[in-house]
């Protein structure tokens, strides 16, 4: 029946009290159906976080050692010194305190970094040494400061475009942009200028825009930007962790517990 | 005068008290005139670990999300998704538990591994989960259940050659091997037989044996294998942590207190 439910499945399922969908995002769901039908739904967000955290780490440790100059003098055959610079003392701003956000900032513990959590709702607080909100004047004051930029927030009206011209000339030019998001939350065309123009050290993307990366696009050809196809959260443990949600839901759906993951409670 | 010091200048440096060398190393000094001369020496020892503490986890975590093989696709232009693994619930080993190992240790803090931790002197515990010596049985028990080696050890007569055909046959042949200390604490052949064959997932190099890799080195022809050219302490903080052991040592000596990094106290 494939990833979704369609009306007539939905019908027929008159004892359905819990839909337990396996991506983060539900957006191909007959929502309203469900709620009017008293359904909960689930979803599977979370389960990639330690591999998408564990891959902007690698990515911002890349850019300080300079591996990727390692990986370029190796297809060379050539051994000589190059410059690498540390992560220590850094600033990182992490954009997004979601699963993936927290993962990211749990892993910079023992990094002697300063971190900086951006949030819609900073009241809240978080795991980082600093958290604000999305309010352009704390925002660019905290991008003034940072060294390494990590975008782990859903792409939204508010979020889309989020890292445009104005924040990457307000970012200083030795930082480095991590994008785990979704592509369109960068202004793809600024992020290009900026690497032709030492406007910024580098970028990891591991979503862009558009994408697919279409063949000619000039992305490609940039030394200082890191590109994978959207490879985040491919870990061989994304079966075991879904199957742990939908276990523990079954049984908390028995038992009257509560429900982890929920995205619709009707 | 250089980075030494001969006969004759010590000969006429009579109110010597401290030689503060700037390498970890100190086999280049008159050490027996120095002790005979009540002349303490001090070390850079520790100055380069965050650098090289870096460097090994991100080598770890490229090898852990694959990242190379996303610098391969993106040299051919090629958006298509890969494989990738997660450095989460693995066991990483750490031979060394100097200021190199400690610094790799405090940086997998937020990882959620297991730690072991090698060391001439187990009974004196260290920051890893486990700590054990270089006794074969204890030591081949670990790699057998070993997922990253790092090696951070120095090179002794019991260090040379450490990691041997017998050893690589031990480690699980998905295990992967970082070596951040001397080229010859690896058998280099046993290292590039076990990559050819599957013996071993990959092995993260910035020291090698023989050093600098001639230019015809099989290694640098294997996808599995990182190299750096030995750029692991590389960093710009360099010489500032050298001048604040100095700055303390010195105020030390005034006072009465007690130095940091004394390798020959007379």
């Amino acid at each position: 029946t494939g990833v979704g439910i369609d009306e007539a499945l939905l019908a027929a399922a008159e004892n359905l009290e819990l839909f337990a969908c396996a991506f983060a995002g539900t957006g191909h769901l007959p929502m309203d159906e469900l709620d009017a039908r008293g359904v909960t739904v689930t979803n599977a967000g979370g389960i990639h976080a330690p591999g998408i955290a564990e891959q902007a780490i690698g990515q911002m440790l890349t850019f300080a050692r300079n591996l990727h100059e390692g990986v370029r003098r190796k297809q060379n055959r050539e051994w000589r010194h190059f410059k690498a610079r540390e992560l220590t003392d850094s600033t990182v701003t992490v954009v997004g305190l979601g699963s993936i956000g927290r993962a990211v900032t749990q892993r910079l513990q023992g990094f002697d970094v300063d971190t900086i959590g951006v949030r819609y709702t900073p009241e809240k607080g978080g795991p980082t040494d600093e958290v604000i909100g999305f309010d352009e004047e704390p925002f660019h004051d905290a991008l003034a400061r940072t060294d390494y930029l990590v975008v782990a927030c859903p792409l939204t009206d508010l979020t889309r475009g989020l890292i445009d011209a104005d924040a990457i000339a307000t970012l200083p030019p030795h930082a480095v942009v991590v994008n785990t998001a979704r592509g369109p939350i960068l202004d793809t065309d600024a992020v290009v200028t900026a690497l032709q123009t030492e406007g910024l050290r580098g970028v990891a993307l591991d979503v862009t825009d558009p994408e697919p990366l279409p063949e000619d696009h000039v992305l490609w050809t940039l030394e200082n930007a890191l590109i994978t196809p959207h490879t985040g959260g491919h870990t061989p443990k994304h079966w075991d962790r879904l199957a742990d949600i939908l276990a523990d839901n079954y049984e908390a759906l028995d038992s009257g517990g509560d429900l982890e993951n929920v995205v619709l409670a009707p």
